[in-house]
């Protein structure tokens, strides 16, 4: 089944953005009174109807709503240095997403050796994404942020944080101050005491040549929780799906009726 | 640290390959007396002094071997489809070596739109992922192998063995006699009845258009359990890479002072 993507929902009709009419009329050659998918960005999967089959301006009405197309509780955000080759990172957005996650921001380090970020880019890979794993919502990709600015946004956050890093010498607390990933996923299923209701997580992983020295100690004043992500050493993208996978099957993947 | 590979040891001394030399004397420059790792296919990685530096046969001696480079104690072996687009599955072969595997197998099945897999690329793939991670081990890439000869492999192994599908409706037994991921590696957490020292599990994920009843059926007689991956629908090689990630995640993540 094939999965169109608008947030522009009014009275029951939804209207489709120049290249998704594109898609859809033209390369798909959907009629009048075909039967598709909407994914409409408010967290709801649609089932709709074609009523104007221009290839540059598609409309479709609602016929019914799609319950719950992802169950996920928590909210995550993924704070990571985009890889030199942009390639890995853009992989991490589309497997990010179909596995489940909320927004993702990619960081600007003192060590990062990619200082920039093509957003629009990457927020189509989401877009993709989403349809093809039959997501409601498509998740917030963030312009390049710097590491400090980040760090003044997520100080005030009330939920979990975590920091990866590889180096254990250059913070003091040494090994064994670290949570492994699996009690992070336990963690982040209980909410933080200062959260409301929906709970939430927010991972940073570093670049290629790891976070600062500063950059560790800033996060960790800032209340991120040295983590451990196991004896094998991952490329930065790797690391980062790790976290997102660790969630989704600690929170998804424990019920056999699903 | 740079690693190179080689399964060519014999008396404390190792020899490149070609292509290994190459890199290893002409485009990384390395001379007589520098340290490098070395990783020697046969569990351990070995630091290294170079004693010959030709870039043709590049020669090695171990000065000492590192300890347990990849502490997994099961063994994975991940039978899985490969995509129309080789990429996604490349990338699996890269992710999974990364994260710990031990044998890939390519399985051309009925509903697969890609029938051939250049199985020399794919070993490249793994070796390259295997030093990059500092694995002493080089995981098996098998050649494409067809789904029937592969059962008659697999109806014989006393490890665990599970399979992945999306048709809920196809053969008998409906959704609740699925296990879940974090189940499953429950299971393979603790050795089968027929199984020997080390513990093992195999993993089916099936094409792009799912495997057949047929295959189903078939797999069902040869001991493999449905298996639910929850409520995301995921594409091939995030199916497979979320199967690898659970066992590490269980054996490997639960103990912080790694």
């Amino acid at each position: 089944m094939e999965v169109f993507y608008s947030n522009n929902i009014r009275n029951g009709r939804a209207e489709l953005s120049e290249e998704e009419s594109r898609h859809c009329a033209k390369v798909l050659r959907h009629r009048v009174g075909d039967k598709v998918w909407l994914s409409g960005g408010d967290g709801n999967l649609y089932e709709c109807r074609v009523e104007e089959d221009n290839p540059r301006r598609v409309v479709l009405s609602i016929v019914s709503v799609v319950d719950n197309p992802d169950p996920r509780e928590y909210h995550l955000c993924m704070a990571v240095a985009p890889t030199k080759n942009i390639d890995r990172f853009e992989w991490f957005i589309e497997k990010a997403v179909e596995i489940g996650v909320d927004r993702i921001v990619p960081l600007c380090c003192a060590h990062s050796e990619r200082k920039v970020f093509n957003a629009e880019r990457g927020r189509r890979i989401a877009v993709s994404a989403a349809k093809q794993s039959l997501k409601g919502t498509v998740p917030q990709v963030d312009e390049m942020t710097a590491f400090k600015e980040f760090m003044q946004e997520a100080s005030a956050f009330p939920g979990r944080k975590f920091i990866a890093y590889c180096d254990e010498e250059i913070v003091s607390g040494g090994e064994d101050s670290r949570v492994c990933l699996q009690a992070a996923a336990a963690m982040v299923a209980e909410p933080a005491p200062a959260e409301d209701l929906r709970r939430g997580a927010i991972f940073l992983i570093g670049p290629e040549g790891d976070f600062s020295s500063e950059e560790i100690r800033l996060a960790r004043q800032c209340g991120f929780v040295p983590l451990s992500l196991g004896p094998s050493r991952l490329r930065t993208e790797t690391a980062a799906l790790l976290c997102v996978t660790s969630l989704y099957l600690s929170e998804c993947c424990h019920d056999t009726s699903l």
